[in-house]
C-alpha cells in the first residue's frame, strides 16, 4: 500500500518533469540541478560561475526548508532568481520547479541553475527536468563520502570536488575519491575546485559551456 | 490520503522508540542520538569519546545508506558496534534501532552512541528511542546552517560546533550561529569543539557525564 503511494508520487513528479524540461527546450535553456550536502559551497560556486558567464544570462531556482538568504546572495549576479522555500522537504520536486518557471523570465537565459536542497540522499533519483546532473563534494566532508553516498554520485554527469583550498589543513587522500567513484560512475568528469580562490574555474566553465553546446 | 499513510507510519515508529526507551532504561544506558550533514565529524568525535569515557564502557549504532567503514573505524574502540545499512533510506528509524539493539550486549554498556545517517533533514523528529539529541555542525558548512536548517537544532538538547581548527582558514562569523541558535532552542548547550585537535573535548566530556547522571 504505502509502496504503491511512492510510486505514483514519483510517476506524477516524472510528468512534470518531462514538461519542465520540454519547456526548457523550447526557450533555448540549459537546466542544471546541482545537488550536494549542506555548506559544501553551491551557492558560492554560483556567485563566481554566473559573472564569469556574462554576458551570457543566467537564471537561479534555489531551494531551502527556510530563509531567503541564498536568493539574497545571488540576486546580486543573477538575472533573475526565485527561492522556493520547502519547509520540511528534503529536496525539490518537479512541481516545485514548475511553479518557479512560472515565476521566471526565460527570455534570454542560457543556463538555469536549480540550487536543491542541501541534502546527499534525497535529491538524488528525483528528476526536476534538468539536463545535467551535478553533484558538490567538499573536501572538509571527507575522503570516503563517494562510496557512502553512491546514489548521489551514480547519476551525475559531473562531480565538482570543492574547497581544495583546505587539503593543506586536511587528512584527506584524494585518490579515494577518483578510485571510488570509477567504481559507480565512469562517465562523469571530476574537477577540482576552489571557486573562493579560483582554482579549477575555468575548467568548469568550460564543461558548461560544452554541455549548452551539445544539449540546446 | 496520503498524509494518513505518513502519520500511521510515524505512530508506529513513536511506539517501537518508546519501547527502545525502555528497553535502554532497564539496562541503564545513556542513548545519545548524534545527527548532522555528512561529514561534519560525527565519527571522528566517537573515536575520540569512547577512549576518554574509558573505563566506562560504550555501544554503537551506526547508520549509512552503504559501506561499514564507519563501523570498522568505530570498532577498535567501542566495547561493541553495530552497522545499520539503509539503502536509500535517509535516516534511522526507531525499528533499525531496535533490531541493532537485539543485537547488542548491553550488559556494563552506559552509553549507546546512535550515529544517524548524515542528513540535516530526514532524521530530525524521528524518535528512535533516545535519551538526548546530539546536533552536530562543522565549520566549513558555513555560518548559515542554523536558521536554514530549523528542524534539526530546534529540538537538539546539545549543538556542537566541530573543526574549530579550520577557522583560521574560513570566512566564518561565530556570532551568527549563536544568535540564530538563541532564536529557536535556549535549551541546548553550544560547545565548540576539535575533537582532532583535542579542543573543547573535556566540556563535552562533562555534559555527557551530567546527562548519564540526570536522566538514568
Amino acid at each position: 500500500m504505502k509502496i504503491k503511494v511512492v510510486e505514483s508520487v514519483l510517476k506524477a513528479n516524472d510528468a512534470v518533469a518531462s514538461e519542465n524540461r520540454r519547456r526548457l527546450d523550447a526557450a533555448g535553456v540549459l537546466a542544471i540541478n546541482l545537488m550536494s550536502a549542506p555548506g559544501s559551497g553551491k551557492t558560492t560556486l554560483l556567485e563566481k560561475t554566473i559573472p564569469a558567464l556574462a554576458p551570457v544570462r543566467c537564471a537561479v531556482l534555489v531551494g531551502d526548508l527556510q530563509t531567503t538568504r541564498d536568493a539574497e546572495r545571488l540576486g546580486k549576479c543573477a538575472a533573475d532568481v526565485v527561492q522556493i522555500n520547502t519547509g520540511r522537504g528534503c529536496h525539490l520536486t518537479a512541481t516545485q520547479v514548475a511553479e518557479g518557471l512560472a515565476s521566471l523570465d526565460l527570455n534570454g537565459i542560457s543556463f538555469l541553475f536549480i540550487e536543491n536542497v542541501g541534502n546527499m540522499v534525497c535529491p538524488a533519483g528525483v528528476d526536476l527536468g534538468e539536463h545535467v546532473r551535478v553533484a558538490l563534494l567538499s573536501t572538509p566532508e571527507g575522503d570516503d563520502k563517494v562510496a557512502k553516498y553512491p546514489t548521489l554520485f551514480q547519476p551525475a554527469d559531473a562531480v565538482l570536488l570543492t574547497k581544495i583550498d583546505l587539503l593543506g589543513a586536511l587528512d584527506y587522500d584524494k585518490r579515494k575519491v577518483y578510485e571510488d567513484l570509477s567504481r559507480i560512475n565512469t562517465r562523469a568528469v571530476l574537477i577540482e575546485l576552489s571557486p573562493k580562490a579560483g582554482a579549477g574555474m575555468e575548467r568548469w566553465l568550460a564543461w558548461l559551456r560544452q554541455q549548452r553546446g551539445e544539449r540546446t
